[in-house]
């Protein structure tokens, strides 16, 4: 059924596959009146992009986008936006010697029993690939949530063992890795860079900020703003938890200790994360993701064939040490886009 | 905007307030030919009803379900299930006193902000009271997916700093915190005792488990059936932290370690968690929640009233001192509707 | 899969049978501060009510709709309204000689084909009784229009051959018909009564005029305001057809003949009922919709039992001899469902 | 708001304007394993195709459709669909002398007045170009019914005051028409060539026939299927009425000649359409659709400019003089969409 869509009123539709000839999207929603150009999509897009280092993959990809619909003299005229990426570096044949087999931790054997086969190109529609037009459908998201003063920030909190221990956000774009502490980087740069020696890969940790988000975003009970965050941050690829304000460190709290004290001035402290009874509380809204290492490593390991015989598999091919790196314009992507849903949903929220 | 109902197929739609007249629930899209009555709901909605022992509040409630319509000759007939369950020990002359004050961890600013007023009694919507829908809606998904051999359980994985050291399904029924190991039921109970008896809280963490789910189920690219979940999951009160699988540990894994080695006689490992690219992969699905420590506590806090002036409060009335306890029974109905949903989603996923 | 959820902004979702415990609806998505009591429901149901003159059936309902959540102090507080009417006149031993038939004209066959068995009192689900759930609803979605201004009237326009010459809303509420030609009354009620002497029934048509709807209302291209009104007059019981404006008579007009003509103070003609490209124009909105003779008659006519073997069936009970009397409040309350929903989602057409 | 997808699991949703780089659509939830080629599309695109007559318009347009994604080794694969139609033939400097001015009949106004602007080349996302997307989509659509032995065709039935007097299904194809009666081509064609010689236009009913739809499809009591036929249908451009089966006429029948009966043969008679209480009853399928003269006629009209001054208007440019000939193929169409979309619907109706 179908699955690849987001947002009830701003609401964007992805196809594409990572071998296939295009990845788009439209994004149906958006208010008219807004002034856009392919700039401002670009410029997310070329921070998402493969290439642009050497801890990331060293598939080049100009990444460029078209909008084929719903601009009109530079504005958006409240019609769908039709947006298209074609695909320029897909080398299928590094895929064909496994397209019988399972990689492990990767969607290949999933996508089999589901659809009853699969396209084995790199992942098809599984691949992180996809993310592209999410990134091109978030920049639109974020250009509406700029003009209400709302700002998305995105930075790596942690590769392996290496946590950034404070943050400046002007250092997030001076560095390949996202990190906001200048002095994290080079250990995290070993630490990818070792495990890409032993031909392994490494896990991540990815927080996303939200200033000047209004309070009342929102819709209880199903659809809480942290329950919309949760579910956009988990269908990020490779994303194993997701956690809002203090997380998982609220099972050892004590209520009093949790519990943010509000006075005439705001709130003294933010365990909540911005979100209270699923909405938001006016403070900034802060999101962490839990992002497993990259599947795709180059050490042999037990698989099966899709008759079920066991194999064996070493994942060659242009991949990424660290995906959770990549994570970060991806992250902030799904942000926007559920803040601009919200944003939207909450103006029905009274009569007016 | 409208935000109570969930899911797609399965659709449920859930109403009411803690000190309000009633809650309810229409289920919408449950298959005809069920054998369903009223006993098959109660049994669940007894596991999550106040009152039970010391730990929980001593709000009593008998929370009595009436099947409204949707059954004939003790079957499903395929048109929508209504639910009712009325209130009957509402007290909210507990309430009128801070009717004007925002409980700090609560949702009474959120909601005054977003909607101009609010239901004061007992946090109206925002009451946890709300899940007896869910539950009961929970229900008859249970009821479905145990006819296609699924099961799901849910229990404390640990309370405050008590860890449960192993798990014996047998004992989950055996003790009121839901705990499925003896040995940790006495820890836990004096972690509780304590927070209360300094008029505090403290917070949990629960685990729920799903066996028996068949590989295939989640829509790709946002509808996975990990972004179903967590969603599902972070929509329950109190919840700040959702993990699939190996969840956070992940980031400090590498990726020879964290993938799970495919054989003919199935995954080696399951730090998936039972979910790979978005879809179920045929092995125990394995959620984590993180639940905060109920934030009406009677140690007096900071605050504003609703004209914005500092205040004090403290939280009088029944309450739980551990909310976490009774999040088992919920996770397990939300993790029951997400199944459902999606099990039914995906006979559509090939062509017959 | 479900079907019983109307709208995308303001949803309504439906329960209940003819012959169940109760009827009912959960409105989720009213805007809250929106003043609200059972008697703003209960006027409209009461016009919609059984059993109220000779024309009509003799099935005796109060109809009396509680109110069991969504309302704080008089007002609406943007969580969902709970709507119940318990049913009190439902003899269903009337229809225990009729289980295993199919009434021809009913959806008798339908449901149990699709179903694999059917609540066979009163018709279930597929009962009219069904549509009080619509009209409850429906008087929410008055109430707010009233506040914009915007008024719907509905009225019989035709029964049998008999058509109105005039349009005297002031006479709709003065006869038993809803019809706003006093001149009409007397020919459309001896058509009635002949049919009803004669065990047969008869067919109506029905015109529904929403008067101040602002120019902007419609959702191009799918969810046009044409084409949410065409499926919400078809989704009414008997309801064969819809026409917007001008409607069949177009296919013999010219376009110079059709087109409205554009003057500073307004169109000069209405044959677009009110609604150009999918999105009203500020006229008055005009619907119509062909409703078929009740299917329940007293004529023996042939059939099949539920074996497949030929039968012959003649349906007793308390019916409607003209069921197209009836369609008027429900046809008013499915406009008003449908210019709420518009009206609300008008509102995020723009940048603000 | 967003408006443009349609159906809950085969969902469509397109983009693109008149004279904007390119269509196209997005179909989510076709099921996986079915055979597709571009081919399969561009044979009704082509019947859908401009300049093919000197009866309808003279833009020439390759309408070549690419599929983008969503295809593996000639087989669907359950992932979304691409499709993208680029435009050639747009000549945007027609319109430049209309850009002030909103043509009567059209959507002019109604966008202007919703949007606050307007793309005025060609009428934008109003035009029935936008169609392009829908019959390349509903292509699909009808190869997932073929193999169920569902069929559909559709016809016109009416130019003007010519109706025909036969159906024979061969001759349909036969005539730039669509006319199933080869007696009525000639004098439709010269009903047709009047108007346009006088620079106006004529009205149209088309009928459109699901054959081997099997009873159980449609989802009471909104998702109806003659509720989503009329809705559908009342999408498609310059449509103004919608009728199923003995639509219209059933206001003037006695309800024991429009009850069809039924026999251990099937239906003596087919006043229902093939629906009963809004689900197949296992009979053809039968809509007929009423549609407007070409509102772009070359008679001068009055109006008024966006500064709302009187103004006259003389549409040239190129233009069908009876649209309702080219609504055949889109009817066809959305006539596709619907049923597939029910018949995946109805699949989850009753436990396997």
């Amino acid at each position: 059924m179908s699955g690849s869509s987001f947002g009830q009123i701003f609401r964007v539709t992805t196809f594409g596959e990572s071998h296939g000839i295009a990845l788009g999207a439209v994004v149906d929603g958006c208010p008219a009146g807004l002034s856009l150009s392919e700039e401002d999509l670009q410029k997310d897009l070329d921070r998402r992009k493969p290439g642009q280092s050497k801890l990331v993959t060293q598939r080049k990809e100009s990444d460029a986008v078209k909008i084929l619909s719903g601009i009109f003299e530079g504005r958006t005229t409240g019609t769908p936006i039709g947006l298209i990426v074609y695909n320029e570096d897909a080398k299928s044949k590094d895929y064909e010697s496994i397209k019988d087999l399972f990689r492990p931790g990767h969607a290949d054997y999933t996508y089999f029993k589901k659809y009853g086969f699969r396209d084995y190109r790199g992942g098809g529609r599984s691949s992180a690939r996809e993310t592209v037009a999410r990134v091109a459908a978030g920049a639109i998201a974020r250009k509406v949530l700029a003009r209400e003063g709302i700002e998305i920030v995105g930075y790596v909190a942690q590769v392996g063992p290496v946590k950034i221990k404070k943050i400046d956000y002007a250092q997030i774009r001076q560095n390949p890795l996202f990190c906001p502490d200048p002095d994290a980087v080079e250990a995290m740069t070993r630490v990818i860079q070792e495990a890409q020696s032993e031909k392994d890969s490494v896990g991540a940790m990815v927080e996303v900020v939200a200033k000047g988000v209004p309070a009342g975003l929102g819709e209880p009970v199903f659809d809480k703003l942290d329950a919309a965050l949760a579910g956009a941050m988990m269908s990020i690829n490779a994303v194993k938890g997701v956690e809002i304000g203090a997380g998982f460190k609220v099972v050892e709290m004590r209520g009093s200790e949790n519990c943010d004290p509000i006075t005439p001035a705001g709130f003294k402290s933010n365990n909540a994360g911005g979100i209270l009874g699923g909405i938001s509380n006016g403070d900034e809204i802060v999101v962490r993701l839990a992002v497993k290492p990259t599947s795709s490593i180059a050490i042999e390991q037990e698989t099966i064939d899709i008759h079920g015989r066991p194999a064996k598999i070493a994942t060659k091919g242009r991949h990424d040490p660290c995906v959770g790196l990549r994570a970060v314009p991806i992250a902030e992507a799904m942000m926007a886009l559920v803040l601009v849903d919200h944003f939207l949903r909450n103006k029905l929220s009274r009569l007016g």
